[in-house]
């Protein structure tokens, strides 16, 4: 199982009027601090307030009768459960989401406002996916994986043809994009899109400190789990390990990952609220904190960066830009 | 003096390159809770983080070379104060700015970074206007009205040539274009480009309540003040009446101004924050909070909004999104 262009094209024709197209912003005052030209994919924008829907509404769509009439289950931090909860209401099946009962509030309240049905579990002490699979075989529920699944990497990827597109429209081109990765799904998707239609640009991808598990596995070549460790800011981010399927596509393409500190990503907060206008939740701003805090040089290039989400409990954020940089 | 098309479409010209085109976001789920399109012109994200760049780059930039060496004064609550700040930089003059002593600091620091002197006075016993005109009679400068300047209304109109642009682009029409009225300046100029091109669309005016003097001008048919009110929590819109040039253009465009309160604003801002992801400022939720609140009704058509800044104090916004609404 693979993940081409041609499948990404065709997720983004089955997501023509359902995702919205986030816009491709610019912002002088961000290209000063960096030195170079800097255009921000603002898939905070989206429905929900992540990319996360594109991938979810992609598999959905694709549901047969009996299908739809049985259900889907997804188990999620936050972000996919909310992706596969607008996308199960619009195709009119019935979603059940194991999320972790430590999951950011406004990610619960949203997945619950979405109609769907929410199964909580102990981070700690239980397994979300044999959760998830014990409920799926009592209900012949169909399994809606966060990352590892060509439908859902090929719908991130629609974010990928996006940016090739917006970036023509400005008639430039981009040196490198740089984006988060937890599961992998969406840099997975973004850099089959980006390399098939732009084979120069460099492709980034950004993890949080502690979760580098992409980096070490593009080091030594295959799949390895980060250390343990206690947890991140990035509660988007803190897949242990890249997926099946994404790992060969983003070892095939990206340029390198690098690794940033919850400070960092803070700091990278603060800059989008002060400056972009843009609110950005921990795991969304890892790209931006990558360039604010020098770990990507862009060498006075043009880069773009995915903004990947935005849904953040107000007392963290209320937290974070309070705090002094 | 009066202001046409024909000076909208020259400082749109002048503007281009150094003005961010800002995006016309549609939100589906912002669609829902209105029932009907909206279409939200993010003025927010403009350079400064408001619209008050475009008419102070729009004059600036016609100064002569013995005007830009003496410099420009203003006189702000802060917006027109970096959007002068910044135009000032840009072309090469020296700026100073008289701000009210408790204008959020946000702004104040934004204005200095920019490289303008400032100047502070006290909104309680000083009267700005006269102190700014004895600081520009002694240094030969040119004052930067904040409103009542057909440059400065000129290049506010710029963003209604964009909106128009926008929804054209979307093959669809407004019904309506709703924005904020402070001194009028913005909406002046978008009510004569918008109602030069699509005549249909009818223009609404939204004021914080206690500064509803446009309101009561427009069924006055002639300027009026608001009766003395303590303060705002839109500190960007407590102007105390309408502009001597910016009043004719409404009256002769707006289909109406309606006044909304603190807490109205202070959920539009909410709504922004946990469901559009964008940061705006009280004064530039003013339109949002309309909408929401059932002051003005779209009748299922489609309304264009314009967010017309984002620059918060960040207490203030904590404050507002950690509070039930």
């Amino acid at each position: 199982v693979t993940i081409a262009l041609k499948d990404i094209e065709a997720a983004a024709v089955r997501l023509r009027g359902a995702a919205i197209v986030t816009p491709l912003l610019e912002s002088p005052a961000l290209n000063e601090t960096i030195g170079g030209r800097v255009l921000v994919k603002a898939e905070n924008l989206q429905r929900v307030g992540a990319f996360k829907f594109r991938g979810a509404y992609n598999r959905l769509s694709q549901l047969c009768a009996a299908q739809r009439q049985r259900g889907v289950v997804a188990y999620s931090s936050g972000n996919h459960a909310q992706g596969v909860a607008l996308a199960a209401r619009l195709v009119g099946t019935p979603a059940l989401i194991v999320m972790p009962s430590d999951a950011p509030a406004v990610k619960i309240e949203g997945t619950r406002r979405l109609g769907a049905e929410v199964v909580f579990y102990d981070r700690t002490r239980e397994n979300r996916e044999s959760i998830a699979q014990s409920i799926a075989r009592a209900r012949e529920a169909v399994i809606v994986p966060a990352y590892d699944d060509p439908d859902i990497i090929a719908g991130q990827g629609a974010v990928g043809l996006e940016i090739v597109d917006q970036v023509r429209a400005l008639a430039t081109h981009a040196d490198m994009v740089v984006g988060p990765v937890g599961g992998g799904g969406l840099m997975a998707g973004v850099s089959t899109a980006v390399k098939a239609l732009s084979p120069a640009t460099a492709i980034w991808g950004v993890e949080p400190e502690g979760f580098d598990d992409t980096r070490l596995s593009l080091a030594a070549g295959e799949r390895r789990p980060a250390p343990p460790h206690p947890r991140s800011l990035c509660d988007a981010l803190e897949a242990p390990m890249p997926g099946v399927l994404t790992f060969p596509l983003l070892a095939r393409h990206l340029a390198g990952a690098v690794a940033v500190s919850d400070e960092e990503v803070e700091a990278a907060m603060r800059f989008a609220f002060f400056v972009l206008k843009l609110v950005v939740e921990p795991g969304g701003a890892v790209a931006l904190a990558a360039l604010l805090a020098r770990k990507i040089d862009t060498d006075g290039g043009t880069a773009v960066i995915v903004l990947s989400g935005g849904n953040v409990d107000p007392a963290l954020f209320a937290r974070v830009i309070q705090a002094s940089g």
